[in-house]
């Protein structure tokens, strides 16, 4: 019964498999073996974006990061939401890799309007040099609470601004599982929306550790490769990450992994639905749901060996009596349908 | 009727004075100088701190930037409100300063409460090394609307910021008009309601360019000096700012400038208040005011020459039809009387 | 024939045994895992260090940038050989890790002396705030022209070091080759040294990708903590990395390959020391070796297929007539003898 | 007998004259004051450079530090030599104000020849991402060891930076005694030489605290000013900046001052030549005299007062037996002829 996150789950054992078969003898290392070409070849049709550039690294906060130092400059702001990954997860990684730009928080949660991000971006930079200059947006797809963006919603607020001369960087952790969520194309959901630059996750969707980091405009490349360098995030064995992402995208597995978690987390809230004292705060687009339970229904699930976070609360609290306490769900593809049953059936008790 | 910012208005002749007669031959530099051990002398003095580091750069935001950097490590997160110089009005020079620490905003303006502290400090770090860790937490004071913490204020502050083993800073670019609005000793409105380090400002009240930052535990001294020459802000010439800093204290100069600046400020808010129409945000009790004014009296006194700032609007929105426009009038010690009734008179017309 | 580099050759098959066997079914992440425990405690017995703490990241240069960043200040200057890694094949990682630290470059290549060390240590720092300030010392065992410091050498340099109070750490991306050719402890050769930090590198003999980092005095453990996430090196699948150190290490598999790939060098060198034309740079001491060689050699082995690396001049000077030129040849632990034979035949027609 | 630094003299009184006249009721700020524009042309002018970027700052770490992070990347090296103030004598400020370049030091003292700079650029990158990446030369004229740069050495330097699409800054902080020493114009010394960038020193040569930083392309003054906005060196009171500017540069100031310190060291070194046992490190060419002196005649010159730097041994060193020592003699403007006579007369005695 782990719904903890989905990178605490298995990689995917055609990962696997494709490690195994990538150590085979001497190979050119840092990127220069041929399977990374292949991957790029692979990114380049899947966002059907014949000239976009294609790195990889070995995790979601170096993508971001990377990606974003990239993007600002040290004395811009970039514009996420609170609960964004940028925001809250990642040790001032940004900040870091930026040389000190600021994130300027919209909205009140994982998501915010195009109307919101211009009321934002308008108050800044209104006094020369005094406040920190406007910078890159950042957003994240699928969000952080499990949420997604409509194709309407992204191509508002790339609108936005592209309007005041800003790229628009998607955090992809879990690109896979919104894609799947919308039934969209890859390129549909990003490039054809006015996305300029994002991350495509494999780590937490079935691989060990491995993100691509895609410029739309190449320009960018070498500076991102450079950057990348500086950042301790070049490996010397390369072709194991770009095995990962080879095994990963053959046949659509990617697409497939995420529409089985999704599938999974569907699962789950057909289930909790409809138990006395649940309730979801929104419905579940993707892998992740989040829902009040009733404290006793945390304590019996709890016992039975069920794990999942607490959102915002200590664990002890759930001893105590008072309200439902909202908790997440994260369910990844590998996720037995048995153990979601049961788990229901635990709650139901 | 200049009423744009206290650093628009000259230097007190008696500081000027004071860098003619530090003009005498030679003298050793950076510090060494006898005037600076006068100085420091005389600030321990002000705050009863015999045991304080004293030390001097140019700028507020060098000082507040410096300080900060000592105080805080880059994986943590400064708290401070939404309107604090730091945050709007220094181009990202604390993220640059501190390797990229992150700027959390409490509260909705310019000040917060203890309570509201708490809430904000009780959620960071709740996750090991993957959210910003607690740091310092930086008021100040007289802040940025014009208004003043009490003692009380500063007091509960400092308790949530020592309960989380955090020190608190002042940003004192107007520490001066504070002390002479609440009429307490300098000692008691800082160290004695658990203030750790502080600026003193003397550019904003009466110098050409010269701050003091103050800590009362002087173990952070040498790390401060040395943040301070790689930030290229130790001066070879020191002595220029030793000299400003010793006339402005001498005699308690930099209070009477302080209090002159206030008294203008409350004769210019008494004034306004019983025109018609305007409002003021809050009672003013320092040196700036906001009130909101009728779009053609900021109209009337435009045409006149007078100036001060609009707040968060651009001049030229005075020109159309539409509620009353926010506006933010600084007075310094230098302000003739007779301009402020002139002020008056064409807002009454 | 290939002497390009050791981290051109494959993982070994119990490294990636050992990630099949990791992936088994949903694990805690980012070194909770239990095979992060076993990995630590093999890791104090190997350096008889029962209070080391011990991390891993998945890059060499992410484990001397940070390791330096935790043990230098920014205001501080690193000694280490103008040939180290840390200066010439990172990008200027160290600086950003460290947030602008010096290097300052001691000897003439691959060591320096003592008494180098201690007439660069006493130069610096004579003059308060104004130059760099003293800092930790770095070594790199075995060193990058494949020579190995002995322990003497190691116990002088730490001595140098400790007596002006600063930390001895080693980059030791190949410390299983020097521990190989020496014939001690891995904790005589460390530890017992005087060593304060050091990588012991995973990733050039017979990894994937992994480098654990020891601090032998464990009170920075926290502190590298945050600089690895804040660096976007810590890895959230955790498992993957412990996984193929644990292999690594059990039954001593790591100094077999080191000695397997030191055989394989001295088996080289035996062959090309007898070769009309050809002389050593020096005695090899580990798993590189460096000689010149005439051109027409390099010409009859490159067109053979052979790849290594000239040393500082471009592949093209071979083609020109004029006097033999320095290669480097790095052998890894696959290297079948037979293609280090087949090599030498090829150097000898 | 004051020969320690030309900063440790006071300024000129035109320069103080010109505070005072400054202090005049209101004045925008932060550079928007009428005196900055009078700057601005009079640099151009002065340079032949009607495009040029002119901004002020208060040291002259800060004019290097923010004008190489403005021409230099942080992935890359900056070319100088192991004299170089940049290097010696800021505590890290161009690492930090870059984010982390590397300093490559060319040749053995204070200057390089354009053949020893083409070799080191040469050097670098060479392996693609690995290395650093080459970044702009800098060069000190007057050199910190009191020498000159012909107009045939700059351009030579330029050429071979340029060669590299590498501009060429001049740490200008004692540009006005080479101007003097050379007898060519400004322009000639430096835009016409291949010059891309420099600071204009002020306060080694008469003034309070200042220094003008010129690109000749102004394309890269937005992001100048941005950084010295981020680097808290924008000051609120600038006037006083542009004052001390506008007073330096009146009717040649500037260069009389130059002109009086150069003769000053010539006058010295007239004297110190012809004595016994004093050896002269070179010819100066401008105010600062590097001699070798017997150690009893260092006795009896700090014994009458004297105060001057030695270089590269503690003051203790004196009293001891042993050959000649080495100190610096800087002479500025303001030193009385008798001094320069009393000096000698005590050193021949």
């Amino acid at each position: 019964m782990q719904f903890r996150s989905d990178n605490a789950g298995p990689a995917h054992p055609k990962v696997i498999e494709a490690l195994a078969q990538a150590n085979d003898g001497y190979a050119p290392g840092y990127g220069a073996e041929a399977a990374m070409a292949d991957v790029t070849a692979r990114i380049r049709q899947i966002f059907e974006a014949p000239e976009a550039a294609v790195h990889l690294v070995a995790t979601g906060t170096a993508a971001n990061s990377l990606a974003l130092a990239t993007l600002a400059q040290p004395w811009q702001t970039i514009f996420c939401t609170p609960a964004a990954h940028i925001q809250e997860d990642e040790c001032n990684a940004p900040e870091f890799y930026t040389g000190g730009a600021k994130l300027t928080l919209v909205g009140e949660g994982d998501k915010f309007t195009a109307e919101e991000l211009r009321a934002a971006m308008e108050a800044e930079e209104v006094r020369g040099v005094h406040g920190p200059q406007r910078g890159p947006v950042s957003i994240t797809q699928t969000t952080e609470l499990g949420r997604v963006h409509s194709l309407d919603e992204i191509a508002a607020i790339a609108e936005v601004a592209h309007g005041y001369g800003q790229p628009v960087y998607v955090d992809g952790a879990r690109l896979a599982n919104a894609v799947a969520s919308l039934g969209c194309t890859p390129a549909e959901m990003t490039r054809k929306a006015g996305v300029d630059a994002l991350s495509l996750g494999g780590t937490k969707n079935g691989c060990v550790g491995v993100e691509a980091v895609v410029f739309f405009d190449p320009e960018k490349s070498w500076e991102f490769q450079l950057r990348r360098k500086r950042g301790a995030h070049l490996f010397s064995k390369h072709r194991y990450l770009s095995a990962q992402m080879a095994a990963y995208l053959a046949g659509d597995l990617w697409l497939d992994l995420a529409n089985a978690a999704n599938a999974n987390c569907a699962r789950l809230a057909e289930g909790l639905r409809v138990l006395d004292g649940v309730s979801l705060l929104h419905e579940p687009q993707a892998n992740a749901l989040f829902a009040e339970l009733p404290r006793d229904m945390h304590r019996r699930l709890m016992e039975a060996g069920a794990a999942y976070h607490l959102w915002g609360v200590a664990e002890s609290e759930v001893e105590r009596d008072g309200p439902p306490i909202l908790a997440r769900f994260v369910c990844d593809w590998s996720l037995p349908e048995a153990e979601i049953d049961r788990f229901l059936q635990v709650a139901a008790d």
